[in-house]
């Protein structure tokens, strides 16, 4: 097969350095969509770069197409190329030192949000319909939110991870990002095999610790968005998620998800001593002193806010509401200090899916002096066609 | 002025990529004499790059000449261009995953040593006819022995360090390599500003202690050139240095030049999050992580390190003779682990010199099944022409 160019004219430092990935669409319920694809997911004949130089180094081309690569190519869709992640997926900025910053269409001067950052922003920017990106611990919610887009953090297992590079198995998932709720439903329906059409949630439950940790005018902006949604469901509600903190939640992912992140790479590292950001390989450091003590504790940890989760939803046809970030994107250039501790703050709100493994959805509803920021569904784990069809329904509303 | 091509061609990645630096010759005392610099050493109107791209690609150029430059210059010595070293400084085997590892003209496959792994790769090789260096943990006595080379580590502070990177100030000290006694004497001369002849020292001392940490195979082979050379000297009598052991004085190094180097770097690398590779970084993340109470015990014992050794050379014109280094060159592309656990073990001969502030010159008197490595002889303070002095007197008897 002679593959043309690839169609796209990358303005905005979306796409891999090089990259000349093309696989031509065809008939199907994707026919005449574009996607991009973060390049963790493998395309047979292609290397698998992750983002850092030494991976592709030190790797061979892929023989075979990942999993939902190959789903998305027989329901007919064009992939238009790779595109830029944070290394090794680890991060959640988007500011990647080997192969730059994706730019933010939606907000010059900002990141686009990682780990799926060059995803985000050729959507974003309208190189692409939709794009296929990851999350571990938050890197397709960010990005959405920074961006302006919508992005589903799947039910964690939902979506076969064959040919993916995986981080942290206990957290990783699949997500996808589109500009437009009907797009981003077309394009799910195929990724999770959708049958029936799902009932959709009538509960509203506003997670007011989670708000509570964004930022005065993000709060404010998210507090709008959620009011103007409100009238879709029959009663909204309040509730603490978290009897202790979120952030305490948030540090039990930080020990498990470290663990195995090192795990998955420790062997690589040892042997080939690659080339990552400061801030990259002070993550990996601190993840080989995690001990086993911890991590059992976390574990149990985890089982405890599993409950708690839980609990917040028995009885009912509910979903959660919360902000997808704490702001709209930061500058770009910020501090490796100043990034650590906005990420910190960020996972308070990501972790909650993470250690639940349930869905979540961020929603380009909001802005905050220009800059989007997204509004978040939790839902039930297996709800994932509903938090989709809410999405189109909120779209047509608004 | 106008500046021809650099006249060597390197075929032996010892010069840093790109580089087109050259300074001509002119009459002096170096007069003929071409010489190669390590990329940390600042040449007026280039930029100093110090083995890492991010580094380069945050400050300017130079706008004058490092002392050291200036000085042999000044001599009459060509300047043939800048040479690779270990990221920053921080390594001592040379492997740089940025841009390479020079080739070890004496040992195939082999490791030239770091940091200034360039350096020694390009006299070795017989690109120029001499090299500068600098040792902060073994930087040049190191690549020395590795490379089969004449190197030295003067008294700390006798050579002027402006316009030079600093790692970790108490400890950093400026050196040359050279494949001759009497061309590497001609040099010191001129960075020692030399004027009488020193006196040579008649008692020769064995580091019991030192001797032991070698593989089996290399202290033997230094031990005969031990005895080759010990007819130089009056007596020749053995000694153990370290009550506790040298690892524990190696660790005190650790900890302090630790703590140092992180204060050197600590604002930029939060700046500019820095592509290093993962052991570099490592040690950075661990440096940060140096406590005042672990500098401050540190700091303590380091005193009582400068007090035992100072007893040793105590009443008499002497010298002490160890290995450079417990092997030769160790092959090109260990893991990071293995690499880590051969770094220790080689610091508890580099730190004697380091945390006593002595000179200490590597001489090319042995091979271990081909590969060479270095006889060290350690000096008193000042002590640095005499150690010149008895290494032509070494390579003239031999």
């Amino acid at each position: 097969m002679t593959q043309p160019p690839r169609p796209v004219h990358d303005t905005l430092n979306a796409f891999c350095p090089g990259d000349d990935t093309f696989l031509p669409g065809g008939a199907g319920p994707l026919s005449g969509l574009a996607f991009a694809s973060k390049d963790i997911f493998d395309v047979a004949g292609k290397v698998t770069g992750a983002g850092n130089p030494t991976w592709r180094a030190t790797h061979s081309p892929a023989e075979t197409h990942a999993w939902v690569v190959r789903q998305l190519i027989d329901a007919g869709a064009e992939l238009a190329g790779k595109t830029i992640t944070d290394e090794l997926t680890r991060g959640i900025f988007g500011e990647n030192v080997h192969y730059g910053t994706p730019t933010n269409p939606r907000a010059p001067g900002r990141v686009p949000g990682g780990s799926s950052s060059g995803s985000a922003a050729a959507v974003a920017g309208e190189l692409v319909d939709f794009a296929l990106g990851s999350d571990t611990g938050g890197s397709v919610r960010v990005p959405a939110s920074f961006c302006g887009l919508f992005g589903l953090r799947p039910t964690h297992g939902r979506i076969p991870r064959g040919g993916m590079l995986l981080q942290a198995p206990s957290y990783d998932t699949i997500g996808w990002f589109a500009r437009d709720a009907i797009t981003f439903q077309r394009v799910g329906n195929v990724l999770l095999q959708s049958a029936a059409s799902p009932a959709l949630p009538t509960q509203l439950i506003v997670a007011e610790d989670a708000f509570d940790l964004a930022e005065p005018e993000t709060r404010a902006a998210l507090m709008e968005a959620k009011n103007r949604i409100s009238s879709l469901f029959e009663t909204t509600t309040e509730v603490r998620l978290s009897p202790s903190s979120l952030t305490d939640w948030s540090n039990q992912q930080q020990i498990l998800q470290s663990r195995e992140a090192w795990e998955s790479v420790r062997e690589w590292i040892d042997r080939y001593n690659p080339a990552f950001s400061f801030e990259v390989s002070d993550r990996y450091v601190l993840a080989r002193a995690v001990t086993d003590e911890q991590v059992a504790a976390a574990q149990l940890r985890r089982e405890d806010i599993v409950a708690r989760v839980n609990e917040v939803f028995a009885g009912g046809s509910k979903v959660v509401c919360l902000p997808s970030t704490i702001s709209p994107a930061p500058p770009t250039g910020q501090a490796v200090s100043q990034r650590h501790e906005l990420r910190l703050r960020n996972s308070a709100l990501t972790s909650i899916a993470g250690n639940t493994g349930r869905p979540q959805i961020s929603l380009p509803l909001a802005q905050v002096d220009g800059p989007p920021v997204g509004l978040s569904l939790l839902g039930d784990r297996g709800a994932d066609e509903a938090l989709m069809a809410l999405a189109v329904k909120i779209a047509e509303r608004s």
